[in-house]
């Protein structure tokens, strides 16, 4: 059996972490004097109270270390468990159990699918708390993708381990320091875009809440038109800039944040993302230009900002992007696929992924036409392994293995097909929007049946998990001696 | 450079081989008065004549053998260019020449989609050609599975290397033996089908054509209804059964005819594809049970069939299950991707990638858990090499995002998004109907526009060239010394 205590004790800390969290909306309330706040209070005390029990319960301390085991349980518990908690307040303000985990799940998960609608009325603490749920699971993912994923060897990460996820059998203990500044350049980046937006002419609400939500390209707005709402199209390029960078690599930002800014531009990830995204919204531009009624610069900015808001799995939307025919919904559908790069926070396959497959599928071909032959393939200056070769291959068909059973899943529940595997590639992806009339940019999540909404609750975590961290745990061998 | 001459050589022989075939719907169009036996004949003429100058032009002998870039050559050169000369006799018939060619890839690639309608009232020498094409294209397919493609490692393929595709530098010279037995049991079978679907009350016409159809799990049919045409439920049983068979490894079917029967059910992807179809087809039984007014028989029969007909790549209907309602779409479109056996006439991604692929997954499982213990997968009694299970996931990924390029293409081309991704799936895996109203199990491909139809004719070669015989060659290392 694998020993629970250190997990629960960690999972203890982070219960109390997320409960002082949800004093931030509390202030939020109190200050424009709306009763809400007693949502956010007590389920901050709830939150915890649990967390402390938890922690004391079970005793032990953080500098413990957990095994590899215990890395994954705690990984996939935490993912699981933190979202529930978070949908407490959600619950308190009326919004049913369904609806309040989906979009506490979205929010962590920094989807930004939502179920909410008439945001522009809703109370400041609520939006203030689904915006800081995916500021939170923002940089959750940054920290678990560059200090354990590459220790667990999910899907090719192996590929980035650095001193701080070595394979010794202790992680917890290690890595504080790069934590820190991981931490550190976040609220920095956070800080820098409510700055800009404050200069395109945001108020410093809309300000503080899309800066949390573009730099985790998470996606949640205040308004139902999303970024249809502002007129300036300097707040668009803003948006672009910042879902960019949190679409980069967080351990090159933290060195050239320390004077090396040349290495984020030597990173094969990095160049491969900038490059598609280009590539695509030029192309973009081009079709709207031929096609619809735009001036170059308001083409430009709307092919730019979708092309970048669904690979970076923002989710944002700049009008209504499925009214543009029908080879841009076939193309969006593919572009929800993409992803940024690891140790980022968006979600998908990721650039790493598809350089490494095109790789080593080049070099199978090689092998194919002249068998005799040795080749090696190499990822920047790292020799692929076959190992390593072979967790991406197993990724990318189980991303996609995932998105046929989701969309299945969603089309016995009563769904058309489009929507249903929209929304499947939307969720797996950590995407935001689906498509059709249902669950498109400017359509909502609420009229799906309950059932639905908790197949995508799973299907967010399944994505944000990178698979294969979750799908371990059924294996039997894992529970064996 | 590679050396054309033995790949334009055989070539020759085969379309000598074609031109000969063409007689048989001149001879059924001579026997019923039929005036269209003229096209056959100078169609015949004209591909025997090119096929002669050919390998006179190029000279050499069939004994020279190939070598390997030789053999992908010959390989996706045949199977482009069969088609466009089977086509001839349905241009000289009238029918437009982006249909032609439709119909004769979808034949020869024994999908089965059709462009054609009003079928029951079609001259007998045209709809003979339609079945024989397909018939041809099947017993071609298993004879380049069995002899080519393990030899040139596709996609796993390796894993059925026989001395008949040993890896030494000639290929075409050796195997003449395994290819007669066959052909030998490829006719046997033919005839048992053909006396079968006589035995349930058949026109001896309507028994040849779907005979040829059938074990080629090819689909095209003589009426619009399909097997909806007939209504003795034990021609749905015949067929069933010779599907099934027609999905089986030849190579094993040889061997149970030659006395040892139980090596087919003692084989890996024979008991998978055997349970696999009997669960799914009871389920969709139990389903249409529960919801359409069905008799038990009537139910078993449909969901056996339909099912059958979709897994085994055939695509016969039997009544439209587009109207059994939202779970069977969906389903529907999952079976298209699955496949019968490897060295059958089936396409799509086959049993033993799914069983290599959830083997080798368990395993990297099992690293991922216990990184320093040394595991090992099997298939069947082999042991799986690191560069087998790399072919096979790399066959599924390109598979998938085939599939996904496809969708995107026809999307561009003005296509809704589930025509387009239902008819990308059943040209890829050479399944025949898609979903929709217009390309459904009741509809037809040609109210397509011909840019679309052309990109399904390129992916039904690619599907049934195992995508990598077609992708490797453009791979400019491919050409180059």
């Amino acid at each position: 059996m694998i020993s629970l205590r250190p997990v629960l004790n960690v999972l203890g800390f982070l219960y109390v972490g997320l409960a002082t969290a949800m004093l931030v909306p509390a202030i939020v309330d109190v200050a424009s004097r709306n009763a809400d706040w007693r949502a956010f209070v007590f389920s901050a005390l709830f939150t915890g109270l649990v967390g402390m029990l938890l922690s004391i319960a079970v005793g032990g301390s953080l500098k413990e270390g957990l095994n590899i085991r215990q890395t994954f349980l705690l990984t996939t518990l935490a993912w699981a468990t933190l979202p529930a908690l978070g949908a407490l307040p959600f619950m308190w303000l009326g919004i049913g159990y369904a609806d309040a985990v989906f979009e506490a799940v979205s929010g962590v998960t920094t989807t930004g699918s939502t179920v909410l609608s008439g945001l522009d009325g809703l109370p400041p603490g609520l939006l203030v708390w689904r915006s800081l749920l995916q500021w939170i699971g923002g940089i959750g993912i940054i920290v678990m993708a560059i200090v354990l994923l590459p220790f667990l060897r999910i899907g090719g990460m192996q590929l980035f381990q650095t001193e701080a996820s070595d394979r010794s059998e202790k992680v917890v203990s290690r890595s504080i320091e790069l934590i820190r500044l991981l931490g550190l350049a976040y609220v920095l980046l956070t800080a820098l875009c409510i700055i800009a937006y404050l200069a395109t002419g945001f108020e410093l609400f809309d300000a503080f809440n899309h800066a949390l939500t573009t730099i985790s390209t998470g996606g949640f707005s205040t308004h139902d038109m999303s970024f249809g709402y502002y007129t300036n199209p300097v707040s668009g390029w803003v948006a672009i800039f910042f879902m960019v960078v949190g679409a980069l690599p967080f351990v090159l930002i933290v060195q050239a944040l320390r004077g090396q800014p040349l290495l984020l531009w030597r990173d094969p990830q990095v160049r491969a993302l900038v490059g598609f995204l280009a590539v695509v919204s030029l192309m973009m531009t081009v079709y709207l230009g031929a096609t619809m009624q735009f001036s170059f610069g308001e083409a430009l900015l709307r092919a730019t900002f979708n092309v970048v808001s669904i690979v970076t799995g923002t989710g944002y939307a700049l009008g209504d992007y499925t009214e543009w025919g029908g080879p841009v919904v076939g193309i969006v559908l593919l572009l929800s696929f993409v992803g940024g790069c690891t140790g980022s926070t968006t979600g998908g396959i990721k650039m790493f992924r598809f350089l490494v497959f095109f790789g080593t599928v080049r070099a199978h071909f090689r092998r194919m036409v002249r068998p005799n032959r040795v080749m090696s393939e190499e990822y920047g200056r790292t020799r692929l392994t076959s190992e390593l070769s072979f967790s991406v291959l197993a990724f990318l068909v189980v991303y996609m293995g995932a998105v046929g059973a989701v969309t299945l899943g969603l089309s016995i529940f009563g769904l058309d097909l489009t929507t249903a595997l929209s929304a499947a590639a939307t969720s797996v992806g950590n995407v935001g929007p689906g498509l059709g009339p249902v669950i498109g940019p400017s359509g909502n999540f609420a009229p799906l049946p309950d059932n639905a909404k908790w197949l995508l609750c799973a299907a967010m975590l399944f994505g944000r998990l990178e698979l294969f961290t979750v799908l371990v745990l059924f294996d039997p061998d894992f529970w064996s001696r």
